[in-house]
């Protein structure tokens, strides 16, 4: 039933990722722990069925892209390897997962399996205006009845314009603009952009981007940036210099590019000239560059603990094997009463399907749909970045897990591969798949002769998906009563906006200063204040698929009993209030946690009459996970109606598969998938949610 | 500064606990692992300062008991271990802990250390209104100038009457009031009062009360108890039978006692010869007996999961010894960079002192006040049923920990002693240290060229006390980057509800039945709602003791900012919004997390000009740990004035050292420690909070 689409999110001050692109590690050094751990050695064992869910296959990679270069020369592909940005070429190429009313009689009935399409995303450059797309191919194998077709979503659409410059067009246009201005920015940065300059006291420095793009506009193609300099280091998200260009890039051409605005310490300036100019003038308030004498390095040795150099720390060992199977051909898994399959895709990482417990379906989908990352801030880049992190994809940045560190060495490692750009990229060691065992138990309770206690052992599902400054921990668990949770961690280096000592006035002549947005981590460096809301997908299925959701209020109320006396009567007490949730729409984790989310199927019972379910909750982390405090983002527009709300119950569609498409964030006033739009009044008693 | 009254806490249908008398248990089945690991071996170490908070050692016991019965005849006490109940006798003889501010200079600068006095909890039997009273004793050790006098609480008084009848009294009272009804128990429930009957088909019945006191009756002294007939059993808080019967036990002489009402499936009797009766006429209405036929035991080995034959989980192991240091006979710990001394009480169970994290004092004192368990229901106990848990003593039912469960095999257990009535009560393995390793890092990121990850290894306290039915876990947890955290868990058996058949109808012609109170676990069980709420006292000490607290709000806002265009601006973002808590109060989580509750110098500041604090957070459990549903509570009346809100700020006072006295239970109208008097609006900005 129940699709609850969950939002897993934490405000914090630390953190924030940065568009830069990325390539497949290949020589991660692995600080494998010295305690030499027996290995977990799968036991052969084979999945029930195949999993329907899983990504192409090599043999079928390469019979989709022959077909698609061979036979469909209207797509007017270039090969990949050769293509440039004005030519059309294949970005992306992955499994189309079945829809669910074609999945669930192969699963549960003899029937066939779901006919199987694959999803092809074109980049189409050859046109003045360059647009990305998905295509749906299929079935497969390809045979003389397979073709291409648009795939098209909520909004009718299947293509996004694609106006981000490339990024190497845009150093260039940049360092070019830049080069009659370098006094300018040794004088400011005390850098040039040449890196062997021998005024160069940091190391060279890079720029990033904040796009602006609305359909108010009178221009709807319209692309303004905001770019900001920092300098190029590991920790290039703690180095923001400041100092900020606004440019325009509407135009394919970048000679006809311009430069509109400029920003430094606290001043607007409508040119680098006027900048320029006013530097020379005696009196000119220049802030301090943000320098990298080390701070900003990864490990300080010096000032390391002592205990550092003792003996190490405990570790979890294994020495029984596993106590789980796998079906790694299958992607399947089932340990102590669980059952599932996995599968990943390049945008939107790891998901689940038919999630069993004692043999009975309990969810046919769980998976991540977005992680949103929204800034505030009293600098230029900061006040209005918005990150959609899909869209570098989450799946093809699932980097090696460190062995003993990320998840125990004994684990089971899992490859995952994509076809991009018409390659095979292969990321080793992306999912682990562990047992562990809590430091208390699952249950205990000592008696007059005797402590029963049970140890509190789980089973882990974990990746990690790096997005340029950011670690996002991706975990779902498995626990002996039944629990299924999902965990995300965020860990790296924060986002952190340049700290200006002149305060800023804005058009209202209010002042304002970073300290209204964050706390200083450095003399001009602030740890900028951001949400991160994640939206995963779960489609309940408990009982059947016609499944209910009720809200289970635990109220203050005052209550006459015939039991009391005079003096007690009326009494003040609590009590039980059922609360069916009978429309689709979005709910808030309750205060006081005084309710309870409760999803079951009103036809199942069990032995004593009550029905049976599962009830949702924020998870084990600290305090209730938020929703984003922003309300009407000015610059997420549409692109994401999932996260006003912690929880929200939808009717399952196959028409309404995921609450986000990776390249919203391209066109945010009119995005590919809104998902208000999925939230219409429908009715939600007993449907499959 | 801050003394931070935190509430931990959580609304569940699961539990509750019982009055029974318990004695230490001396045999307990060690369920050790089989895998043999290797001891931790503390190092030797020696703590700095003596520890002003520990316990009474033996020979000051020694010394007291003396002191007490030789020296101060007027106290009338006979030894406690030939004491009646219509005699004086010592309960408890104990440590009480200096103030704070004679410890101070002895922790801070040279100053001597504070003097040292005890505390003796004495029965006075020896009246028609007999009591229990608090007396200091000291200074120790024992001198010419020593003497005793009485502990004066919140109220002016040292004394509480002591109502409840002896267990042993009340039982034989019982069994002869109901001697002529044993037919009556029979039909009902299916068993007499005599375990030897061959028609007993339950094993044996015992009882549990709740008392009733009021302040706000004439005669303030008048006890009425209504009482429930459970089946004998381990898990006799599963096995409640529909029968209930409300006394009048007033008077000490029970043969003055009076049976006022009977209770059975939802009507009320005013006799058993009314119900005796009724039961004889055609048509009477009979529940179903609860009947235990093996359900309620421990392990089912028949339904177990197949796997439970398998290898052995993984386990955590410490091959390289521990990195921890403990002076065994100061009870104090050292962990990277973490210095804590370490106490216990026989009310309240463990408490730290004097926590330093890198040579800074962050905590003065961290421990436990008190554990309420509020329930309702739809029967005469259920519904009125509060337990607070202090008064069975939870130091004292600190019973010891399962090696290898509990606790990691190689963790460093210690032993805690209670003078007890004039005994030395022990409990070997009661408290449990050690360190263990997350199954997640600290801190990772991938880069180009590298993986940084840190283990996440942190530092355990635990104890559990077992009151009943139920098992509170306690952990205070040190983390690497400085946090420290309280984790209480609840394990063992719910206490349940007889679930009637029949609706019963109140005074008000409402009808009610136990599906308003909880969802049944079996025919006539129900899991009885009921909130806990556990009230620990924090006193933190950040960069000196003259703190503030601010709470932090992250507020959406609408800006003008001077780099937005026209159609951007203004912008909805989101920004901080610091408000200074000024005068003592309870606050509470905030909604969405949208809030920071911070305990700051405000003299103090670090590199950056930013004031060093630490956070206060719900911690790391499910959800938000919630505060008491009810209001204003007509059993908890003024006992409870802490469990209204999650987190009070209030000045530190050497007259108000506990949040909670553990006979507050025992006259709850006028309790020795009523919180809500401590409340008093004092200013807090830059005080001994």
């Amino acid at each position: 039933m129940s699709i609850i689409w969950l939002s897993v999110t934490c405000v914090c001050l630390l953190a924030g990722f940065f568009s830069l692109p990325f390539s497949p590690l290949t020589d991660l050094a692995h600080h494998v722990d010295q305690i030499t751990l027996k290995e977990g050695i799968p036991v052969p064992f084979t999945a029930p069925k195949h999993n329907v869910w899983a990504d192409l296959k090599d043999d079928e990679v390469t019979s989709v892209l022959d077909f698609l270069h061979v036979h469909n020369p209207e797509l007017n592909l270039t090969s990949a390897k050769n293509a440039s940005s004005w030519q059309n070429s294949i970005q992306l190429l992955e499994a189309l997962a079945p829809p669910k009313s074609g999945a669930l009689p192969f699963l549960d009935e003899a029937g066939s399996a779901p006919a199987r399409y694959a999803r092809v995303v074109v980049n189409q450059g050859a046109s003045d205006f360059p647009s990305i797309c998905d295509y749906k191919v299929g079935p497969l194998p390809i045979t003389e009845g397979s073709k291409i077709e648009p795939l098209v979503y909520g909004n009718g659409q299947s293509c996004v314009d694609k106006p981000t410059p490339d990024f190497s067009e845009m150093t260039a246009w940049f360092s070019s603009a830049a080069e009659k201005y370098q006094d300018l920015l040794v004088d400011l940065l005390g850098s040039s952009l040449d890196s062997s300059s021998s005024t160069s006291i940091v190391d060279q420095l890079i720029l990033g981007g904040r796009m602006t793009r609305t359909q108010k506009t009178e221009d709807p193609r319209k692309i303004q940036l905001w770019t900001e300099v920092h300098t190029k280091s590991d920790a290039w998200s703690l180095l923001p210099q400041g100092f900020y260009l606004q440019l325009d890039v509407t135009s394919r051409n970048s000679s006809n590019w311009q430069l509109l605005k400029c920003f430094y310490n606290g001043k607007i300036y409508n040119s680098i000239e006027d900048l320029h100019n006013a530097s020379k003038v005696a009196g000119f308030a220049k802030s301090d560059p943000n320098i990298n004498d080390g701070w900003a390095d990864t490990v300080d040795f010096e000032t390391a603990n002592v205990h550092d150099n003792e003996a190490p720390a405990p570790v979890m060992v294994q020495p029984g094997g596993p106590r789980y199977k796998i079906d790694e051909a299958e992607q399947y898994v089932e340990w102590m009463g669980f059952e599932f399959y996995f599968t990943t895709r390049a945008a939107n990482a790891m998901a689940l399907y038919d999630i069993k417990f004692k043999g009975e379906r309990i969810m046919y989908e769980l998976g991540l749909q977005e992680a949103l990352a929204a800034y505030s801030g009293a600098n230029p880049m900061q006040s209005g970045q918005n990150w959609l992190d899909t869209y570098f994809g989450m799946g093809q940045l699932m980097f090696p897990l460190v062995r003993g560190y990320d998840c125990p060495a004994y684990a089971t490692y899992v490859a995952t591969n994509y076809s991009i750009k018409e390659e095979k990229w292969s990321n080793p060691d992306s999912i682990c798949i562990f047992e562990y065992t809590a430091d208390y138990p699952l249950q205990r309770h000592t008696t007059s002769r005797y402590v029963s206690i049970s140890r509190n052992t789980y089973l882990v599902v974990k990746s990690v998906s790096t997005v340029g400054n950011y670690d996002y921990t991706f975990e779902y668990m498995f626990y002996l009563d039944g629990t299924v949770e999902v965990k995300v961690r965020a860990s790296g280096y924060i986002f952190t906006a340049f700290y200006d000592a002149a305060s800023l006035t804005s058009d209202t002549s209010v002042t304002i200063t970073e300290d209204e947005y964050g706390y200083k981590v450095r003399d001009v460096v602030s740890g900028s204040m951001h949400d991160h809301v994640i939206n995963f997908k779960a489609d309940l299925d408990i009982g059947s698929t016609a499944n209910s959701l009720v809200r289970v209020d635990i109220e203050p109320t005052t209550k006459s009993y015939p039991w009391d006396g005079e003096l007690e009567s009326p009494r003040n007490t609590m009590h039980l209030a059922t609360v069916p949730i009978t429309q689709e729409g979005g709910f808030d984790w309750p205060r006081n946690s005084g309710s309870m989310y409760i999803v079951h199927d009103n036809h199942s019972v069990n032995a004593w009459g009550e029905k049976r379910g599962y009830r949702i909750v924020p998870g084990t982390g600290m305090g209730t996970p938020p929703h984003l405090t922003i309300l009407n983002s000015t610059g997420l527009e549409q692109a994401t109606n999932w996260a006003g709300h912690d929880l929200w119950v939808l009717k399952q569609k196959d028409t309404e598969p995921r609450s986000a498409h990776e390249r919203n964030v391209l066109n945010p006033g009119d995005p590919l998938v809104d998902f208000a739009k999925f939230v219409d009044d429908e009715d939600i008693v007993q449907e499959d949610l």
